[in-house]
């Protein structure tokens, strides 16, 4: 299936695989949903594979079809931006587990006519890669000139070389880790006990009756929203500032406008988002530690890639902070990998990414000039 | 009512009221359940008052009545201990708003004979305060040695000499804040919204068929607890190290430690704790702010006071961190008021203050008798 969409093409596609999981299932077919932006040149050389955060998808500089939004990377991917459709052939592809296309607990299991809900297989950042490069596969892309990815998207980048050391040339990594923390964790798990205590949710089979589990899925929103901000990014944008009605009601009404604004964002996120895909994404991340899969060495990981390195990370990201990217930096030049690192100064912590960041745009375009020169 | 404990005196006692309140309403009677230790001496000069954070309660030092625990605090209050109930009278109250015996929305309104539930009056930190000044005033006790608090009871203590200014002589204010911050509040609404989400709530009505919101109780408290810890505290304490039976099972169950941990929390919450008064208490403490109630200016309301202040905080204490307690210690030096301020450093986070600290103690006890010398 394929229609055209502002300058992007609408794609997906079914795998025969099967796909062999981390976790020692199988899945076939596999279905992925992507995105294109450019042409490939003669000699293959211009590839450049996106990777998507935790709640992103495949259109990264196309707009949403349910939302109407901007693609969520329109700063970085597109005409006149680092990442330009006129001299790469862009591909964004939905991770399998998602809920944009790509075969995932919403979408209907072939065996059965049902959707596979929580029976789908649990899957890990690994297969979400293993996933993408049958998707190369298929297109005829042998090798990336550059696998680029924020946040989840950057723990995929950094998978790509462990997993396939000769098919990438370019790896950029950006407010991400190379494994995920106690923290991390605790998070995650606080936003799947909230879905899971939704009535609604019912052991995931929801799907049949359209009662979906969203306060369930709002709440989990609402927590993991607060790590994406900076202390001091929300102070500067609602500190303790009152809604419109500027007086408080001594109820528990929004009241403040930093309690509307996290409301707001629950709600709007339950619109486009799968609660079961949500808690499969957050395991998936959970069960991240590139080094706990090469014998507890980070270093070991990457001894066999070719490819060159540039790591940025944030100063007011506590998600994922300067240290772990750092860390990365560290096994990087032990494994005697060229590495860059900066580390940006944002008010807007980890979300600053997606935001509004020349010195972003300037690390991304300079290190690509860079890669090909 | 009352009857001994281990060696505090539970007690209860109904005071008329009305207590005005900072919304407008009035609330009468009152009722506070407290504990005392020690005796006052004839001048009455020997007499403190120990303020308890969000989730706790009178039981500092003398064993929970529910949970058989320790007191809460029996590192700091108890014989030999900083605060010996040889040398003071030692009172905790429960704050109205809370379950284990004062006024709150579990408490039956007599005018009712039904409990108030969500019909109690939404209260202030200032209204804890003047409630703990009514018990006060009925005990005979005219002034206090000290308050002292951490966390929402530092939140209390700093309060007291704002609104009595004769009545404190040295105030000990240990992992607190003068206002709850965007992120404060942020952290304080996900768990609202997840009590409110849970269909047993039912607009607060649960008490007659026991059927309470423990699902939304326990994510409030999954979330909130990790706010309590640090994130290098957590580390050292799970890490990504997994349950006991130490292999992925590629499923939802609680693989990490981490998880069985905070679902540990929750569930252990819920049986001590009711759920409205989780919603009363954080709004309270969302309304906090004590500069807005004297024209912004927080050194202006320590113009009146004489009282001593000892602040402490923890170095990696991330709700409440060191620079809230600096912008106290500023205002107090504007206000002409005698200040010490000390960072403590402790692997513990926001929780430290509860744990063993040897260092809390000495600077507690130190200041302590520099205000008797």
């Amino acid at each position: 299936m394929s229609d055209d969409s502002r300058f992007g093409l609408r794609r997906q596609v079914r795998l025969s695989g099967p796909l062999a999981l981390d976790g020692g299932a199988a899945l076939g077919p596999v279905d992925i949903a992507y995105e294109t932006y450019g042409a490939m040149n003669a000699d293959g050389s211009n590839v450049i594979l996106i990777c998507h955060a935790l709640t992103g998808d495949q259109y990264v500089a196309s707009d949403h079809p349910s939302t109407g939004k901007p693609g969520w990377w329109w700063r970085m991917v597109g005409p006149g931006k680092p990442v330009d459709p006129a001299d790469y052939f862009i591909i964004c592809s939905n991770v399998i587990g998602s809920c944009m296309g790509s075969s995932g607990p919403a979408s209907v299991d072939p065996a059965t006519g049902e959707p596979h809900a929580m029976r789908f297989p649990v899957i890990t950042i690994a297969d979400m890669v293993r996933a993408q490069a049958l998707l190369l596969d298929h297109l005829g892309v042998d090798r990336l000139c550059a696998v680029i990815g924020g946040s989840m998207g950057g723990m995929q980048a950094l998978t790509w070389p462990t997993l396939f050391p000769d098919r990438v040339e370019n790896c950029i990594v950006i407010a991400s880790t190379a494994r995920h923390s106690a923290q991390n964790i605790a998070f995650h798990e606080v936003g799947r006990q909230a879905i899971m205590a939704d009535p609604n949710w019912r052991g995931g089979d929801y799907y049949a009756d359209g009662r979906v589990p969203s306060a369930g899925l709002s709440v989990a929103r609402m927590a993991a929203h607060i790590t994406y901000l900076s202390e001091a990014g929300l102070t500067e944008k609602f500190g303790r500032r009152l809604q419109a009605r500027a007086t408080k009601t001594f109820g528990f009404d929004a009241d403040f406008q930093v309690e509307s604004y996290l409301r707001h964002q629950g709600l709007s996120f339950v619109e486009r988002f799968d609660a079961n895909s949500y808690l499969f994404i957050t395991r998936a991340m959970d069960y991240y530690d590139i080094a706990e899969d090469h014998g507890g060495s980070l270093a070991r990981a990457f001894t066999a890639t070719k490819a060159r390195f540039c790591l940025v990370s944030f100063d007011t990201d506590w998600l994922y902070p300067t240290t772990e990217s750092r860390i990365i930096v560290h096994a990087l030049h032990a494994a005697g990998a060229p590495a860059s690192f900066v580390e940006l100064s944002s008010p807007f912590g980890h979300d600053a990414f997606l935001l509004e960041c020349p010195e972003l745009n300037r690390v991304v375009d300079g290190f690509l000039k860079g890669g090909r020169a």
